[in-house]
């Protein structure tokens, strides 16, 4: 028998605890052992979470108890997190966590510290989906081109509502945080940071890379109105807050943004809370990865699954998938300006003479060239909205433009831009 | 080094041996040893295929090579393939294969050899996808309530071109055949017998039952036109090819034919040659996996990610996923009599009174009520297509009326029948 101790006991912690005793049949069979919970860490022991296991609030009755095999780590947090779980490391112990901002800082030195030991982590990125196992196993003969991921449900939950039912962006959070898809606090994932987390965990796999948040570029949805809706359903396109990485040449761009993508496209068919994952391999060409990617029995699949395969000791891959550096082919992150994509931008203007030529001439100068163009002008006709997509050029170029756009004295309104994915 | 010798070099073999030299270095980093293909057993040895390995035409050159540490077994074919394979594992060597022929008969003989040694077989199922790691060990922790699975790549073109343009089979497959899309004997894959071998080896993992394709039901596409097309689009239906497992109690029903699934579900926006397959388990809810089922790159990929696996050490799973069997809970094959699911129809009759009080009452005796209905004229107004859907009913009851209504004197053509999943 394997014995089990979960630190953090909520959500997650309690589905985990129930599916090893709902499903102690198929795991074990799965397994070849029982695993058995055996001890859960909570802050408050007064709370009833009418689960069927001792309690503690001392971690340390987890990490001292030598009869204790894996710990699961579910606390969240960043450096507190870590030190119990090097900790646990330490002890001899295996380690299973979702714990995505734990891993977005420090899953290089988890790494050296797992060396002997497993640490499972599936269930830090897309809750339900295998996406680690099928980044890190699955596709590992190849060069990996790009990873397009919409791992925020939240997001993608309000970007749907609002592509679907043309409402304003604070109704859509008003109801998502009604029907509990969204924080009262919600800038972390509205924010785009929970998906920089998650999309740091699969570039390490991905590319070798280390990077932090604070080294990426990470845009939310909250600028995101209905004009940008009308717009995108006029030329055939969705509206998804992505994690993009993709590799040119010798560098890789990370980045998390809303973006513009084609509706024909399979990952702008994953709507509401879903997750999915398209991973571009130069030998397998597109795969896409689907599911929930939160709640607390998907998220916990992901856990157990863990605790399975490091009872089946059938997990050695190395925890970041490369068991040597990449001599000849070190990458490094790309600078934001050099992006090369193509841009959709809504401007406010006074609706007056030489306003567009204006623009045009400011845009030629960066060298961006417009692709197509929608103008709406207000009711008293006094403003129009300007809504265009460029070409490809780069974000420096359009940086440039859109601070010099919005010097101009006909812009009523800072300009948005959304970047396009194709 | 490790060292790999390939049993067929045909368009898989030639790219896994691309692949392993092409993307040496990455696959090294990622393996911790660099594998290198050292011998191709082929047929026919004159033919040039533009390789820079050594050929052989005689297996035992490989299997006789104490220093090839895993043999690649692409020669297909079902009791030849086996016999080889066997004496590989007999011989100490770890063995990836894609095939699904000998798996589908062999599978469970094949895991009592494979105990000590690793067998990868990743490309079997579904090409490029990682769908064999996704069910063993990501999707671990669930009871798996049901597997649908687009799998075969020359009936969904033939399907998705059908739904889109409205042609008829024979010039699909017309079309399939010139593209290369289709064989020029398609019946193994238009009959659905490519499918149900992949439905096998997926439904062991999923529920340990061990089934062979005499057992289970498998209609092909060969029979779906225009009109069961026009219905389909009428009524918000896409028709796919569809393997299914689905658990009920503690029966399973596993089986191929063409269904009608609506246009919503993610499942049905997979399009064209590509694979999808949608797997349900009881606390992860719904995941779906996406990608190309086919193809020498992409089902080189799998290949290669087991050699990976393999010399990572990384892969202890049991084969079939179960380390024990599950004592309490033998799962037994459902008698295909026993599917409880809905139905299209589709009739020619001749257009006079009556015709629709008698089917009526047919289906009425057989405890089957109508859902939806279309009637559509022949030119000359003599004869009349009825098409319609059906309530949940037991495939007895729809087989016996379906046999009582071929025998009315006004039908002008077997009746046509197509399962509806929802």
């Amino acid at each position: 028998m394997i014995k089990v101790g979960i630190i953090g006991v909520g959500t997650v912690g309690s589905s985990v605890v129930k599916i090893l005793q709902k499903n102690k049949d198929i795991i074990t069979a799965r397994a070849g052992k029982e695993i058995m919970p055996v001890l859960g860490v909570v802050q408050n022991l007064d709370k009833d979470r009418g689960l069927n296991i001792p309690l503690s609030s001392n971690v340390d009755d987890i990490l001292n108890d030598n009869t204790i095999d894996i710990v699961v780590e579910l606390m969240g947090g960043v450096d507190d997190a870590f030190r119990v779980v090097k900790k646990a490391l330490l002890k001899g112990k295996a380690v299973v966590t979702a714990n995505k901002a734990m891993l977005a800082y420090h899953r290089y030195e988890l790494q050296k510290s797992a060396n002997k030991h497993a640490i499972g982590f599936e269930a830090s990125v897309a809750g339900g989906i295998p996406i680690i196992k099928a980044l890190r196993e699955g596709l590992s003969a190849n060069h990996i081109e790009s990873i397009k991921g919409i791992m925020n449900g939240t997001c993608n939950y309000m970007l749907t509502k609002m592509m679907s039912d043309g409402v304003e962006f604070d109704a859509i959070l008003d109801e998502a945080q009604k029907l509990g898809y969204a924080e009262a606090d919600p800038s972390f994932d509205i924010g785009g940071f929970d998906a920089a987390h998650k999309l740091l965990i699969l570039a390490s796999i991905a590319y070798g890379i280390d990077a932090k948040p604070e080294d990426i570029l990470i845009e939310g949805i909250e600028k995101i109105n209905s004009e940008d809706v009308f717009f995108a359903n006029e030329f055939g396109y969705n509206i998804k807050l992505l994690t993009i990485a993709k590799k040119s040449g010798d560098s890789v761009e990370l980045r998390v943004h809303p973006a513009l993508i084609n509706k024909k496209e399979m990952l702008a068919k994953v709507d509401g809370v879903m997750n999915g994952v398209s991973v571009v391999g130069d030998c397998v060409g597109e795969t896409m990865y689907y599911g929930p990617g939160a709640g607390g029995d998907a998220t916990a699949s992901s856990v157990v699954a863990d605790l399975i395969d490091i009872v089946r000791n059938g997990n050695n891959s190395p925890m970041l998938g490369f068991k040597k550096i990449l001599e000849n082919d070190v990458l490094k992150l790309k600078n934001r300006d050099e992006i090369f994509t193509k841009y959709y931008i809504r401007l406010e203007v006074e609706d007056r003479i030489g306003v567009l030529s204006k623009i045009s001439n400011i845009l030629g100068d960066e060298n961006i060239s417009i692709n197509s163009f929608l103008q709406k002008q207000s009711i008293d006709k006094k403003f129009a909205t300007l809504l265009f997509s460029t070409h490809q050029c780069f974000e420096k170029d359009i940086q440039n433009a859109i601070a010099k756009i919005k010097e101009c004295d006909f812009i009523k309104q800072n300009p948005a831009m959304i970047r396009i994915e194709e």
